[in-house]
């Protein structure tokens, strides 16, 4: 059984089946009848006006929105492990034309408003030094910690007062409303939140994630962008009924409650372990390279995070019964 | 019935299968066994090794072809019509840093050595100008007329000459081999092509393109940019999985020659209207505001190409029957 | 005697004596006194309140006014012969992040407001296609031609229906200027100007050209711009210095006058000859290889400019004995 | 007196006067006499054959070596503090169209054999994670030290190891050869730089830096991005000039060793101040804010370094009789 990545996971069948009912003639590009319901699908969900558009990749819908925000001879305040920085092969540098990443630390590869704050305090306002435009964070984090909505607020004080544009990573943001159980407002816009990156594909999507703008007029020259970069697909409906059929019935959410709860079913057998909090569907936990060896002779695949820590991921498709194996060979290590 | 353009057909069933069949779990972005067959797949398509990698479209593929041939300060040379100036939102200036697109003209959309060869002597080998690194064509054109491989291989003559990298933008490239009835072989590289891209989603695909070197050395670095652009989709299985269906069996020839078909019914009822050879999928007609008011309102949609001109495009799902109509309608104009 | 460009000229006095008056210490970069007063001359001069800053070329003050009225993915309106586009290695590109030259035809490589609606009027309002953000047109042009001050408002009409930047390139506006006889606000922000690159180098200068802005908003960015370039020289008060002795007095005015005295004194030679009307200082003639081979023969210099054409460019620092000799021996070939 | 930056001092007269001898007509950009000079005298002085080029800043030249040996989608590694990092605006990431600088610590600023490789070490070898193509080091460092020939060459040794260019920020380059005694060869291409950035400007200079490539092949390219970036004069003879001016007789040499004099001078007097070892023209001292009005009120300015820390920089015009009485100001502090 693979805990290595959501990424791996299989897709959802009513995607797939999603497909087929997309499978009529229909105008190209965004033109189409399914796409046209985007902006109200998310708008009901967030609670607000919204403009939303498919892209096929957390990559591409991260840097689109940072370069909606920041300039080309501007910067990006994100952690220091944020996704963006560490695992996206430099494309904020290529989609915003050369800005920089502002790299801070921060437990959980979580940003706190005082480092935010002092990070802009440091930098000397004048032309020889990089200004910050925007601050991007990821929720649920790269170690899968989320972030409340009064600390998204917090950060959101420092950008409104810094003139900074916010933004949220939200690879796995399904799973951090699942865990907050709080609404996807609360946790945005409400919060001060921008744009968001708003991943379905490690949460049993195939090929679409959605970029939300809740600055409208950021929305714009977006919809040039994304063109400009080739990700305005041809057939885009495919995009959209993939969308739809997730934000039917809360598919989303159900789907990161599995994920959740598997999580949750590991990080009790190895609460001794623990690296971090477990607050969404990723574990990771000390494991000598012995006790690595072992669990993988018996089958269990997951990522090795640096010398004597591991990275366990829990999927949407896995059952209390798929993980209960794991649980217990930790338990017994 | 449509003619308005080969994006808005219908997606072919077998690769909605390919899909289902591809839903177990497996590595994420290309490290899937789908994926990895796709080098063995064209190489013995094309007769020669050659490194394939899938891309979401064909803009993505023309882009990340160009930056592999031309670097920021240098030129691709092009038809004027080219879907790469024409219509792709400015992707080549973004992918390459900014390169400059040099336009010529062409019968046909379709450039000649002595164009590009009067293009390249009139740029005086200074720094003040900026010299070309590689020249793109098109095939079938934009005007759906098709090179023959010994027009290509003139054309890379020129480019051998002049050190210059040839492209070939081939989101009809399917067309136009079904028309030639030559081999993959020697339409491309056998001519002297370096990279290629191979659309399918024009050609009853949904969104996996293929981007095809010739020059492996041109691929290396076409891995990063692939994910710095945003393109490598972590559930890249199912793109492969669309395009391993196309492969076989020759479903991509089988649906171009449908499509070509159907085109030819079109170009037989309109002959004294045709403004260019119908050579591929798509057939420009003379036509009268009046007589295009007469078609739309008896159920043919089509693209107006400027005053009096008409674009009708077939796809490989629309059968004889489908077609005749408007072949009648036509030719009754 | 050298008539192949007046680059070529020597310095004229006055600025060398600026440097050695401006060796003093003084703050790095532009906190110098010199560099402070630039703002108040310019405004003195164009009659309005101006930003203004030096810069060491043109090429850097054309990329620097284009990038701050053109984002990336859109597209600068100019003239097919156009510095810009002919002689500036892609400097746009680099400075804009990628941004299209829109190239158009025009008598002596001027634009008209004509043409430039429609260039407008054929691009598709669609994200396919680059949008225009701007237009920039040379006074004199590059055939020596000036446009009047209606002219340019006639431009800039269009320019503002249809939401544009106007960038003038007045690497030569002190000889339009001088031929005018307008001020150098009629001839700008009067006529509707939104920055300019006025050029002190072709016209006695050394290493100090300035760029103006009418539209202060664009000039806040450009100050990280050009310090990212590269261009905000650590002892910037010596490109003040050699800025505010071209002012004073109205030396930048005298210099170009007998340049411009001197073109007419060939034009009158030559006046069988002349392709464009001589606005400026520059005179296209007819001369075939053999008159070519003569003039130089007897120790003329110019620039071959195609088949059967020569440019003659005449220089601050030319008297009438100077160019009488090159006229005599045009009017006896 | 100012110790505020070395940029605020003069240019030395002979600089002065070679631009008055400069002022005949000769070929524009850099056709003329004197730039063709410029490969020669700096080969004669590094021992082997170099390509050299003029340009206005550091900034320039420091970003096209880095743009010469990095493409878009890769990284140079540099030291957190290096002033590509921090004072340059963010004009790596322009240059090379959207590079990442990779910071590593160290004391001094300067970098060492074993946090290069670590640096290497910890990337992924896969398309997700930046690829560094490139090392920067600065010598004399921003902190004033220098690096030995024997610390370069370790340097290189990870570099060649990696595949890596080693570019060298020479802005204060005088000033370390004048404190090692070593000959320039030995602290550059003997020691494995690629490229230097050879800094004139500070050392009693004007508006003329040299970039210099031991990799001639690196050269090529560089001429027609300098051009692109606006940085090819088109009087460049009179950058030529002065770094002629600035060879002759050593008159770098003798400018650096006077300015590195002066440090000492402070050095001695604050012994028990000094936060980095003076090795260069730069002191680092613990100063309080009461000690910093002192000085100020008695004449002497300077650059505060954060809380309780000033930097010092003496100048080549700076005398003995200058310093002394800033040096006995801080013994009786």
């Amino acid at each position: 059984m693979r805990f290595f990545s959501d990424n791996a996971a299989s897709v959802h069948p009513k995607l797939l089946e999603s497909l087929v009912e997309a499978n009529g003639q229909d105008t190209a590009y965004d033109g189409d009848g399914l796409s046209a319901r985007l902006n109200g699908a998310f708008s009901d969900l967030f609670e607000t006006e919204v403009e939303a558009m498919w892209v096929a990749t957390g990559t591409a819908a991260n840097s689109l929105a940072l370069a909606a925000m920041c300039q080309p001879h501007k910067g990006v305040i994100c952690h220091r492990e944020a996704h963006i920085e560490q695992d996206e092969a430099g494309a904020p540098g290529f989609y915003t034309g050369g800005a920089k990443l502002m790299l801070l630390d921060g437990q959980g590869a979580k940003l706190s408003p005082e480092s935010v704050e002092a990070c802009c305090a440091a930098i000397r306002d004048d032309v020889h030094q990089v200004q910050p435009a925007a601050v991007s964070i990821t929720n649920a984090s790269e170690y899968g910690m989320v972030y409340h909505p009064h600390e998204v607020a917090g950060l959101a004080e420092v950008c409104k007062a810094r003139g900074l544009g916010l933004h949220m990573d939200g690879a796995r943001f399904a799973n951090a409303v699942a865990t907050l159980g709080c609404s996807p407002a609360e946790l945005t816009w409400q919060a001060g939140v921008d744009a968001l990156s708003f991943g379905f594909v490690k949460n049993g999507g195939m090929s679409a994630e959605a970029l939300i703008f809740f600055d409208r007029e950021l929305a714009a020259d977006t919809h040039y962008r994304r063109k400009r970069a080739g990700h305005l697909q041809s057939k885009g409906r495919f995009l959209a009924a993939q969308i739809l059929a997730m934000l039917e019935d809360d598919l989303w959410l159900d789907n990161a409650r599995a994920a959740n709860a598997g999580a949750q079913i590991i990080a009790k057998a190895a609460r001794d372990r623990l690296l971090y909090p477990v607050e969404a569907n990723e574990v990771f936990i000390r494991l000598s390279t012995d006790e690595a060896a072992h669990l993988r002779s018996i089958g269990f695949d997951f990522y090795d995070w640096g010398a004597g820590q591991a990275r366990l991921v829990t999927s949407w498709n896995q059952s209390v019964e798929d993980i209960r194996p794991l649980a217990e060979a930790i338990a017994s290590l």
